[in-house]
């Protein structure tokens, strides 16, 4: 197998290795080891790569047994912190966890990366260590949003690697969404929509107009079904699984969808606490009110994958607890598990070299085949 | 008062008139009817002009008490529908009561207009009845939002009037914005911030950074503080009062801000009635739960307000019932009563003169003012 493409090998004993930035969330490396104990209690096929200060992680790593004999610590002397610019951790950050835990991937050590730290710098890094696949122009950021369809999710792409997207990046995103969604919940055809700010056809900026129409032609080569624009307030809809927009656009969205969320729990937190009678009613209905707030858990949610890159990357929200880390886990586990990549790669390979044709054929139309070069110029 | 400018004049008895499309709302016009009665019951210094089929409106009116010697019907023909073009509504739409609404604004008969009815032909209506105030490029539509902070609202623009917003169409939001926001909510000093993906300066996209400039730079003449960049999870935020951002940007988080509180309310629901005891609990519960549902009624948040025009429109949800309704025409009243349009127009007149003036500087610096024309040329 000296040819298999790097990060995809499959590991010794049947097992997928995650290679785990233990040192950047806001909740220290305790949470993540612990994040990485209960993945492992709950599935036989794990082992772990630990990247961080070895003093601070191994006394943690001896309070679980589940980790026992699958996990590995490599020490790494720096850390990544949360206002560390990215362009100088490209330069500056080889001796930092985040580094070392992509090193794993690209070396083929681990089959996919999680970590909590900074987003811009672990997109700089990926960038650096991994490379970006064949044909993808931008990797994108793709995020889980609750929703009501069957899998109870569904997931938004770009919410912000980059900040502009033109009609073949938007492109690119339906195919890497696509790709994505279908390997994470087993849906042989996601539904992909791009988001706009009306569902008529003549609604919206040129590019997203265009977008629309590319992203409807690759469908057969995607495997998707184009269900046209949709609208913000789709983004939890039954009839859609990819929300395909910009960086900027989904970065918003996605943060605004976070603020609405705390601002509705803090206001009925207030009033389930605002009188004894309030306390004690509250308390009668804790069964169903507990139960609403597991359904909307955001540290269900929590997963941003970095896609377009030659290896599995998964962003874990920076204050994500156990649960949180562990759900993140979960996802670059499942990701590596299904090697979708390789078969995703191949699609943007096809999809781009028919951009290509298609460019070369409307600068050269068969009726100016003739033509002498320069012919056209005074 | 000759010269008073249209739509400002004050009429007489000392009440305002507010002009009020009929037809327009899902609803049908006894909704927008009932609302028009619930403002007269708690405001008596308000008149209303009724525009819609007179043979439906009479009967309707005869039922509220409060509209008896405060309300004339004024009858129009045709109705716009909400998939009406808006281009078409421009070139046929004269027989149309939302164009009658917004006539009795421009001929000074009301002094604003209220109207449920298809907000892209209602922009372009108020475009060509009323015109755009004078140094404006583009109206935007100007939204309320549930905040932390005293008022118990920000408001945000644009949320749709144009898909495309340059840095000096986002420095006449903040100008317009705040001019709003001090009339609405008496605050003296509103409070701008600048939507983007992160709040650190390099973030973002290069329109903005400079919009930021310029914002920052006119905060005296328009009389705001200007906080710098927020995020999405800051609209509902206690430190700012008025977010400015383009209109494919503030019409995507307002519907995902919409989208997320129904899906938080449909499972809080699913819940609270899933058992007999759920239901029970939720029985108990039910003052503390209405309350809270109460803070939250998004029919408070109702009227999304046109500004950069000459006169006042406010247009409210589609789906708005009685209480909606009044909202929107509370808005519409306090913003006459405020006589704001007229120190907006000074503002926004000086800081387009101070642009013009840097642009002419630029062009022409100090330094080369003696340079023979063309001499920089070959």
């Amino acid at each position: 197998m000296a040819d298999a493409p790097q990060g995809m090998t499959t590991p010794q004993g049947g097992r997928i290795t995650v290679s785990v930035d233990a040192m950047g969330g806001d909740e220290g490396p305790a949470a993540v080891i612990a994040g990485c104990a209960l993945s492992a209690a709950r599935n036989d096929r794990i082992a772990f790569i630990l990247h961080g200060d070895e003093a601070a992680l191994t006394p943690l790593l001896a309070e679980f047994a589940s980790l026992r004999g699958i996990t590995r610590i490599v020490h790494s002397p720096d850390v990544v912190s949360m206002d560390d610019k990215p362009a100088n951790v490209m330069r500056h950050g080889r001796a930092t966890s985040m580094w070392a835990c992509l090193s794993a991937v690209q070396d083929g050590a681990a089959q996919a990366a999680v970590s909590c730290g900074n987003t811009g710098a672990l997109m700089a890094v990926s960038m650096l260590r991994l490379r970006k696949l064949r044909g993808v122009h931008r990797p994108a950021i793709a995020c889980l949003w609750p929703s009501r369809g069957r899998s109870g999710f569904n997931t938004m792409l770009d919410v912000g690697a980059d900040v502009r997207a033109d009609e073949e990046s938007l492109l690119q995103y339906a195919l890497m969404g696509a790709a994505y969604y279908r390997n994470a919940f087993d849906a042989p055809r996601p539904r992909v929509g791009l988001l706009n700010v009306g569902t008529e056809e003549h609604k919206g900026r040129a590019e997203i107009k265009e977008a629309a129409r590319l992203i409807a032609d690759a469908a057969a080569i995607g495997r998707y079904d184009f269900v046209g624009f949709v609208e913000g307030n789709d983004l939890p809809a039954e009839h859609v699984d990819v929300i395909v927009t910009d960086g900027f656009t989904g970065n918003i969205a996605l943060k605004t969808a976070e603020g609405t969320a705390k601002l509705i729990g803090e206001r009925m937190r207030a009033e389930l606490t605002a009188t004894l009678w309030s306390r004690l009613s509250a308390g009668l209905a804790s069964g169903p009110l507990r139960r609403f707030k597991r359904s909307m858990d955001p540290r269900r949610m929590n997963g941003g994958v970095f896609l377009g890159l030659n290896g599995t990357v998964v962003k874990s929200h920076g204050s994500a607890d156990a649960t949180g880390v562990s759900a993140a886990i979960k996802l670059a586990f499942r990701l590596a598990e299904s090697r979708f990549q390789e078969r995703m790669a191949d699609r943007l390979a096809k999809v781009a070299d028919g951009l290509h044709q298609q460019t070369l054929d409307e600068a050269n139309p068969p009726d100016a085949a003739d033509d002498e070069p320069g012919e056209a110029k005074a």
